[in-house]
């Protein structure tokens, strides 16, 4: 036999037992989505590359997957360039479309396109794949889902308040216990002016986003050697500090604050979402402000958001934020909003990890009727179909043959219960009904059999 | 203000209305599929182009998105290559995935790279977009939906039967009218041995599958043209002018080919197929033999099956068959099996010419509180929470503001019902609920919003 095939390296094909695990996390996420008033909506997947290029940084363009030209792609080149074997240049010249690289994009691109249709605040869901040509090393794929709602067109805090209340939800539905970590950038913004290097924003989080892992010294050595000067290290030390409970770590924040507007505001608005959120119903996730969180600092103004598991060792499974300007990139200003992915590939390992999957993830089928010949078959597809339209899954067993072989297929596709009809079942106008997991077996009567399905287990 | 952007021609964003209507197409394919035990997977958007190419024919090829390698894609390029300006050439190296371009080919990569895995038989279905670098026209696009359900490794006729139950199960859940049309290549095969002329099976079948079309004569006139003998025209035309019943059709079918083996096989399927469906429980479809349906023919080896919707001028709106040989191309021969590939976009296309969408797709927020300020946005978070908690869908309007603007925003997102809680709400404890399609309004407790809102239309 020929060599198998296979797949390009850092995609993956899902077998039914992981479709079922991973629709389970899609839907549970899709549900709750849905709970909060999200709609869903769909971009293709190619975006013409002017809409793509320059969006993600000089590295993200690097990363697009390009798509050729149909036809005689090359007839339009010039000869020169050809001469110049310049692979970039000539990309601009042999492809117009590119691969989705993230969800937020392309939902930029439909706010702009569709504006005198869209009614704000727009609350959209979008879950689908995007591609990015990394290179492909263990938890990276080249394609992977990203599961993102948004809302946009209103600046009110009541939508982080919600936000919260929605993460919450899903990973209470999914039975994963974490930490909400919350920051807000107008405090970063008022530390950084109050320590007098209102510049130095991004050195500063990018030095205090390790204090967990390199410890408060070695902070401290990499602020230094990132130029900062010793008294600006001094008074950020009191930042550093911070501890408690959370209200401890707000009231802490707005003293330390008080005299810097930009901050006060970051912590003001800091202290409504987080009491407002924990006043208005109980949350499992626990609230942890931190203003060493310094994600998507380039793009978000106001609150970030960062969701860690509590019991597997793993990165952030969700993420977002609050920002200022979605569209200016497509020359609509002033579209403010506030969103959040979840990280479904992340959230499959950590479910995986603690093994927290429902057992009746993989059941599709309730019941099997094996197969015992052609007038046994067909007393099996009568009763199969009438189950059906009790709304129980059923299949038969397509070729008649061995009994051993029928059940150990149902075994292996962890079909719980199988149906026997045969010549003993033809006669008596009856069914045998046998429970995989416990041995157990019944004679019931066809009229019985959608009664006795649903209630067992 | 800049250019509007825009999507690559014969790409489509689906807007949040759009997105309800093709998730109600989607999820009652699925749970169809569900019922008669198909299992889902997914593979990847791209796959090498070793396993796409040579797979669709040379017009296929050409219709291939193609992605271009990543990073210095020319440097392996020699010069004398690339003075040739010949594209197709230059395509192979500078390009090795490609997007996938049905779902039957990557099933078939799937079935041999994972063989050792796969019980047989193995009901898998799948539903994933593919794309073509087609000329976009009305109706035709570059990315699209399949839905495909397929089982292999099973030589019985119960699989033929079951999925077309499957068919009509869809079809009257989405309340679409139907004709089933069969077939089987068998008894092609056999009316071409019949009237001498076996090798010109093809040139019979498209000839023939006109007859609706352009008349009889013309059929005639065409198989004349393509070089059929007078006698084998002759001895085809008892074939061409078979009516009556489903049973008057098989039957005579059955007379007229009694004495060709391969042709009496296919009728004898036929027969068994038709008759079992009907006979296990009632079916809404219309079952329609039809010896002209000839889809498919370098493919399929058995059943052939198209559905035609009855109410609405369309092509085919779903189509499938039985094939021996899905995965020979990929050196591992004898895996046979049967399926079916439903096309939401023509789907959609009846559902929303015919009007069947039921009342409620769109919504998906039962309820929203209007925003009235700090103190009563509190209480109106408070009881979308609980709301949400007995798994009703409730959102909060994020800003306060006037009411107006407020319940015509409820209204644009057909919102059924608002709920208003002001000063005099707040004091008296109340909420005012009022219905936007009747104009009713009524005062409750917050006890009994959840029922109200149950109960309410």
């Amino acid at each position: 036999m020929a060599q198998k095939p296979s797949i390009p390296k850092g995609t993956r094909d899902f077998s039914t037992q992981e479709m079922a695990r991973r629709n389970y996390i899609f839907d549970t996420i899709r549900s709750v989505f849905r709970l909060y008033g999200y709609r869903q909506i769909e971009t293709p997947a190619m975006e013409n590359l002017s809409t793509l290029m320059g969006k993600y940084g000089d590295e993200g363009d690097k990363l697009l997957f390009k798509i050729l030209n149909s036809g005689d792609f090359l007839s339009g080149v010039d000869e020169e360039l050809l001469a110049t074997r310049n692979s970039l240049k000539l990309t601009n010249r042999i492809s117009e479309k590119g691969l989705r690289y993230d969800l937020t994009v392309p939902f930029a691109r439909f706010v702009v396109q569709y504006r005198d249709e869209i009614k704000l605040p727009f609350k959209r869901f979008q879950i689908q794949p995007v591609w990015r040509a990394d290179r492909p090393q263990k938890g990276r794929y080249r394609e992977f889902y990203q599961c993102d709602a948004d809302v946009v067109g209103s600046d009110s805090l009541v939508n982080e308040v919600e936000l919260l209340h929605l993460i919450d939800d899903v990973f209470k539905r999914l039975g994963i216990r974490v930490a909400i970590k919350l920051n807000n950038r107008k405090i970063l913004a008022g530390i950084a002016e109050l320590i007098g290097e209102p510049d130095r924003l991004i050195d500063i989080t990018v030095a205090i986003d390790k204090i967990d892992k390199i410890g408060l010294e070695k902070v401290n050595e990499e602020l230094a050697a990132r130029g900062l000067q010793p008294a600006a290290i001094e008074a950020l030390q009191p930042f550093l500090a911070i501890d408690g409970t959370t209200g401890e770590r707000i009231a802490r924040l707005e003293t330390l604050l008080a005299d810097v507007a930009i901050g006060r505001e970051g912590v003001e608005e800091l202290r409504y979402v987080v009491e407002t959120a924990e006043t208005i119903a109980p949350m499992e996730a626990c609230i942890d402000v931190d203003t060493s969180l310094a994600r998507g600092l380039n793009y978000y103004t106001g609150t970030i958001i960062e969701v860690k598991a509590l019991d597997v060792e793993i990165g952030s499974i969700t993420g977002g934020g609050r920002y200022d300007n979605l569209t200016g990139v497509f020359g609509m200003p002033g579209i403010s909003g506030v969103g959040i992915s979840f990280g479904a590939d992340r959230i499959y390992d950590v479910l995986n990890t603690l093994g927290l999957y429902p057992g009746e993830i993989g059941q599709t089928t309730r019941v099997m009727f094996v197969n015992l010949g052609k007038e046994e078959s067909l007393a099996a597809l009568r009763l199969a179909a009438s189950l059906r339209e009790s709304g129980i899954s059923a299949e038969v067993y397509p070729e008649a043959g061995k009994l051993k072989k029928q059940f150990a297929h149902a075994d292996a596709l962890h079909i719980p219960m199988v149906a026997i009809i045969g010549a003993d079942e033809l006669a008596a106008g009856t069914v045998s009904l046998k429970n995989l997991s416990t041995g157990e077996q019944k004679t019931v009567t066809p009229d019985g059999l959608a009664a006795e399905l649903a209630s067992a287990n």
